[in-house]
């Protein structure tokens, strides 16, 4: 293999491109970027085994073939080179690398262990604005699962009927449930992304204007952003049914300053901070919301003003899944409502706004 | 104790103040800020042991006394405190932070086991510029050492003589040398400041023009900058004599561009970032410099221009150390100077600028 290209270029190029490669895996070739040179173009592909991505560039084919590198050493030496054109050459000792009056050669792996991707995935697909895109991903992937123990918790459900679409995320303490609309699509489409994946593409998002299309087939999905492919298995099995443990009635319903309770649940937060349940207790009255907090580094008592519908409430709650779930709605007003202090309630805007969340109380503790 | 103050003013002067706080200790004190209510001034002071800073500001006081409390908490907490006029009030249950219709309470500690601060500290001083006190700091700081094997050598020797000041930082490894002047003083000092303090006292100067004062007494120091007091205690013992060690004939010389030396290290560098030494080797001749670097991703050939005066050599040194003295001067030509393979080694600008770097070749392996 023999080629000369535009540094510039294939730095941009690999910049993304390695976002897909393994950190730290047994199986080295994961960690490579795979440099094909065949026609005048270069591709160039990492994968983990789970998401891919892929990018050509222009480039002077001397010598077609191609090679595995080390991704992350490959892509921050070109990185760091400041000259215009650089020529590259497969010898005995590896990936020979010349710019200027020097010379780098790079380790390589033979290519036929690294991951056969299929880009052949157009069965499905659906369009979004990349604005919708990225408002989804960023409001439902922090409820996503940390840990491994149910896999395919650390996904998103992304389950669309007609221009309906809604994406569900949940990790066992909270859930968040996201509506919005899809510009077209093939049909009716039910899969779970990885979040790992939806991070990718939500951060490949350049320009808030334009519009993502999503394709699916087979398990996979696919995105092309300006040149650069993207695909990623999706996860198999069945997602717990939101609905069904949505309530659609509350007992107590309370309506809050976004602002006023951020800064309170806040300030409780800092005092608590060390402890395991970051535990916070509303108490829900007619006059208001009195949130408390206490460890041993001492205690806060808050007052909320609220208007209140339904039952006084004492509730027990994690500091944190309260704060996220009120910072992720795009509302100056919020509606808190429960049924009962063992049971999960909700956190909305006060006009419906397509965004929901809901969150489990911490239990014997109100 | 009584007081009431502004959450704006007092959460910035807690900002200050907190830097000196200890972080995770036995000794829970140090981890406290001492607030002291009297004559409608409150003093902040926070004591790691070794650095103290205090910041005095207005305060409306109802009834004077004292009392500490957990620094990072209290200034996170009064950080997140939107409302103008704070009240505070020491009760049974601890210091009672009343703002609006809220109320929280942080534990105390009595103020008998806090650290006795001096800050009469004014038998001898000298004046330098702030611009000339952050070069000095950035410059030789990170020569210092970083475990606690000796610990005189995390500290930075200001050696003053007339005028002329020079600072001196070494791991065992290498060595900053920096001369400067002072604009006044009062005689000679020579002091050993630990380099966090001089971290923390470049981090407050917040203006590039003005001037500081350094005060010096029986093993102390302190500093003002805007009704910010900064203490600390001076490393006590023998520094190493940087004029002993420091060669002043050299049987190679050698001229090069800082930024093409600086961007060659830099490539050389990335494939050997895993490993301890981070070698990096110069074989030295008259049409150029040459710096190979090699590991199990590969190897880098790289050749620098130069113009060399005296022998040819070949030595081996650690990337990180070449790289970190050759950015922190401030020349855009720089001499390198050599006696042997096993001797240590200069960089300095090629017209004298009060900056020399000494570094120890490793050996054995050139």
């Amino acid at each position: 293999m023999k080629f000369i290209c535009e540094g510039l270029d294939l730095s941009e190029a690999l910049l993304k491109v390695s976002k897909a490669c393994a950190n730290k895996t047994t199986v080295s070739v994961l960690e490579c970027i795979k440099i094909s040179a065949f026609n005048d173009c270069l591709t160039l592909l990492a994968s983990d085994g789970e998401l891919a991505i892929e990018k050509k560039i222009k480039a002077d084919v001397l010598e077609e073939g191609e090679v595995c590198v080390h991704g992350k050493t490959f892509t921050d030496f070109i990185n760091k080179l400041s000259g215009a054109s650089v020529s590259f050459n497969t010898t005995e000792s590896g990936l020979e690398i010349n710019y200027g009056e020097n010379s780098t050669s790079l380790q390589v792996l033979p290519t036929d262990d690294f991951p056969k991707i299929n880009f052949d995935i157009n069965e499905n697909h659906f369009v979004i604005k990349n604005k919708v895109f990225k408002e989804l991903i960023s409001g439902s992937i922090f409820c996503c699962a940390q840990d491994d123990s149910r896999p395919i918790l650390k996904g998103c459900l992304f389950n669309i009927v007609g221009q309906s679409l809604t994406v569900t995320a949940l990790d066992g303490f909270r859930m968040a449930v996201l509506e919005r609309s899809t510009v077209s699509g093939s049909g009716s489409i039910k899969i779970v992304c990885p979040a790992r994946t939806l991070s990718e593409i939500s951060k490949m998002i350049e320009n808030d204007d334009g519009e993502l299309t999503v394709f699916v087939q087979n398990g996979m999905m696919m995105v092309k952003i300006e040149n650069t492919v993207l695909t990623s298995r999706l996860y198999q099995g069945e997602f717990i049914n939101y609905k069904n443990i949505t309530p659609t009635e509350f007992t107590t319903e309370a309506i809050v300053s976004k602002e006023e309770l951020c800064e309170s649940v806040e300030r409780a937060g800092i005092l608590i901070r060390g402890d395991k349940n970051s535990l916070v207790i509303f108490d829900i009255k007619n006059d208001g919301i009195k949130i408390t907090s206490a460890s041993e580094l001492g205690n806060v008592l808050e007052k909320v003003k609220c208007n209140l519908k339904g039952k006084e409430l004492k509730i027990a709650m994690n500091a944190k899944y309260i704060l996220e779930s009120v910072k992720a709605i795009d509302s100056s007003e919020l509606k808190l409502s429960f049924n009962s202090a063992i049971s999960p309630f909700t956190v909305t805007a006060t006009e419906q706004n397509g965004s929901l969340y809901l969150i489990l109380p911490v239990r014997g503790n109100s």
